[in-house]
């Protein structure tokens, strides 16, 4: 019986490094980004019906399973508040380094409003360097401005 | 008497504010991107002593002032370890939902390390859309390997 | 010297017990909806020109305090995560214990995605009642979906 | 053995993604509002006799379980103080952003007191609107006065 | 300047220290209980024009204080979640290890619903004992039942 | 094997639903007070061999759990420092609002001390009232003195 | 104007160090305890009036200032919960390793009941050693049972 | 397989109720003090060879967890940074009201330094008082001074 | 079915205590130093294959946990932000102590930036000592520099 | 009047950046390392009276603030449980990753017990490297054995 999409996700992580799956061709099996096939595998995003059933063969998930990769889950990835993990930390750190900046910024550019998290899109690219390759990160986000009434 | 980098934060706040200045146009004048140079003026980053003149001439600081922002801070522009503030938030959000996402893509790219936060630069632009603008971000960020020893 | 949006409200706060001002008088005068107004006046929204102006002269205040007025500000009007006071913990209350609920219902009626809090309003009515009035609030938020990508 | 009315809330969800039930159609077996049968499903409100049953019946339930859901659990449906899913984040926003704002507004209209979450409801519709579908909810509380003693 | 309830608890204790009064004489010349006028004074109950003059010459307060004593304040008297001071921290024991004994007497006792913390009132008196005197609290709430809808 | 009081109070609250007990009926039978026979029955009080013998009877424990019930627990009956559940919230908002009121009152009768929470008592009883009965509630404890040395 | 007792520890504070004064005297100046004594002269115990007067004159402290040595203080010595000062912080270590074999140990011996930490006393000495001098404590709390009712 | 060594607590806690041991009497049986025996078995110190495999008889231990008493555990048993339990929660309070005297007390006798919590030992006791048996603790650890360098 | 490198982690530590193996042995059968083996038998780094192997044999490992041993994992080892044993808090003591120290001196040197905890390495060893052997670490770590940009 | 050993910390700071001067000159001057020396500038480390002087004379403190420095500190330099300094954050991360490392490391070499952080010193040098320079910092603590009683 599962209760709870994190189930699934552990079904999944089990399955990956059982069969020595990489995300990146799970993505283009599914038809879709690297970023949200990961990130809808990893119990944060839901998949209609077809990818589902893609997903459930490629990791040999129950039928009860692939129903429950339609369930809308209850997001969040993190353990704690403060994530532990060097690699998440880093991202946290640029948030909590340059949060005031990049609400001055873009305040400055659209007045008051966010950029969506929602209406988003990510896309995680290697660029070669000579120095040492980089991380080259684009997050893209609809622009909502907070308007009177 | 100054005792902390966030007066002088406070200081160039103030000014901004009287004086109607804009981040771009500072950035401008100081000669750097509106990115690092908006970071350091919200006390986040170190200015070399021209920089930190130019900075006193636009903000009308004092000699102790412009010391004051050629010294290290400590890092860190958020009141709370969660932002209340909804476009910081949204970030936070980001991090929160793609952190393991994030996660497993690098790895899985160029295996167990992290993204810099350090050798790491962002740029934030508007991408005019029909549907709404956009708020396009670009990270990068050095790619640091773990390795044994 | 004025340094943060907060210590505005404080002079707003001040004055309108002074002045023994009403909320609704004052949103009169700027002409916007209560609810908008008061949370702009409680430091989490900002002003154009013209409102910041109606609102300087009706609370009393200095240009510098007007011009902050029109300053997007931190927003966050709780002192801790947990709300201490009656009044705001009961929503505090509804959403810890309607959080899942509210969740399920607007899935299934559209799918994943969220009920925006930017592109948002909110209105507050007295209903009479016989068995005792009743607090009336109509929250109405854009449905943002999630989309693949 | 059942220890805990949580186990329920688990065999209901487990039950209904299995089943592919619908909240709005379980509410109308039930007899009562999509919001309020939800939320008893959820482990949040106290069912009878007859409205247990029925459920037992809807979901495939024991009876021993059809006996949990006479008693009244231990409410609070979140995970952390601050909930991590953006849908349900949203509303803790409104209350973080507006919650000062709900307080003056109330206080101004009905003088020291609360709204209720105990003599509540909560009314959730979709509004079809050409700029993107809204959420339209109506929060009803009994306002209950502070009386000096 | 007064911005904040606070200044006035301050200014009221203050005086209390100063002019050696006690609350049960407060109280009387107020006319009220000893609890809520002491609540009250401690910026947690809201008084009216005529109570709030009375201990404006009782404390010797401004017009401006006299004022804030009408405003609803922003409540909880704790400087943290878990409260340090033994006495209080007794009855937080109390909380913590009768919790779930109260909870569920109440219910076994009314349904489900709670007793209320607005419509309430408290009585503290000392009991004669001869094994040492006792301190007798009488609390009592009116009960709300949450009703299906 | 059991290796914790709260396994013993899991199966009482089983055995309770199970077999449709009341609180008030229990403590009939063990020969005690409603709110100490309950508190105990949740892992909060130790029972002497007669009464938990009596308990193991009314709730079908074995041996083992009739043991344990004698075994002082590990006392705190709540999931998190400030309660989520309504009921119990009510009372720490009582706590939280009235705190320092009771430490003022508690102090100008007794002087510094506390009043105990361990040679204490509490009864709940129903008040019929013509505008809604009422839960009241009687605290009973010893006044301890600090004393200097 | 003297608001808080806190102040009247800092005055104490400051004037011991211009002074250089030690506690050892004070507290035989007084009459009373070191370990009393200094309790009370950093905040957490109550003076009576003649104590009080001792301790103005000593520190050289105003009548206001004497006053509020004879108001209870709210208690509670430490700025965070877990304390992060090394020497304090080696008594919160020792409460959290042998917090349940002390425990255990008062519970085998007495029964269930605490060690009262209000009609308590501490006395601190130095024990000549030729390993290095030791810290010996003594801490002596009435036992105080919980009897059923 | 025992993975880590609360499990052995566990065993040990179970074993001893079912047994009716005391721990005054395995520590007897162990050779040690009551308890420095007895924060071990509750998984706060380290066995020898010959002090575990007497353990492992009297409570009935498997060789697996006779080998685990010898690793060294990591330590602190307290579920909550404030423990809830009322008697472990009167030495947090003694720490949280007596800190700062107790730090102030060591300094002036030692200078700055601390009193060892790993040198350390602790008896506990009763003593008979016709005013109500108290339990006296003494603690002894050895004076460690910083140095410069 | 493994689906989290942590129960890895405890098999490690299950089969080390039943075989009575030792972490410096294990280093040097996997051919690497003392400290990065144990952090990656401890879960915090990432085996290649033939250590991996090396490791599964050693620790008896099925063929799956040799898999898991391969996949990078979710960092951090600590089960609270500050650590209760006492052994890894005077680590964070030292941190806490000299953390603000650290900070100057790196940067009195270097500038601004930061200490790697990647391109990092750390040295255990014992240093004999007449007044008491002495644990020495040298902790090694690349300067990083902020550059402007 | 200074009530606070921080206040003399932010006269030193205030003073460094006036008079543009380094830690490692103070250090030469006062005739102590640069690490322990910066140390209790920075208000966790106490000097004695010549010490005081000498910095008395290079910051240009009062007699107050001498003496003040003569004065244990209360100790702990970071402003929250997790430092959100990059640099600080770094040196929290290697105690969270290698935390249990260094725990099972030294117990294997020294059996239980701890490293102590008070005699304790701590050396921190630049080393020249090709690759980018590092920082070499070495840890030396006493090893504190936990010994049975």
């Amino acid at each position: 019986m599962i209760t709870d999409r994190k189930q699934v996700t552990e079904m999944i992580l089990s399955a990956k490094v059982s069969k020595g799956l990489k995300w990146c061709d799970v993505a283009r099996a599914v038809g879709l980004s690297k970023e949200w096939t990961t990130a809808g595998c990893l119990g944060q995003m839901t998949f209609d019906k077809q990818q589902a059933e893609v997903l459930g063969e490629i990791f040999g998930l129950s039928d009860e399973a692939v129903a429950w990769l339609q369930v809308v889950p209850y997001k969040g990835s993190l353990p704690s508040e403060v994530p532990s993990d060097p690699l998440i930390y880093r991202w946290y750190e640029v948030v909590s380094v340059y949060g005031t900046t990049i609400k001055e910024l873009i305040h400055e550019e659209f007045g008051d409003g966010i950029m969506s998290a929602i209406d988003f899109s990510m896309d995680i690219q290697r660029e070669e360097n000579p120095n040492g390759d980089r991380v080259n990160v684009v997050l893209s986000g609809k622009f909502l401005p907070y308007k009177s009434y």
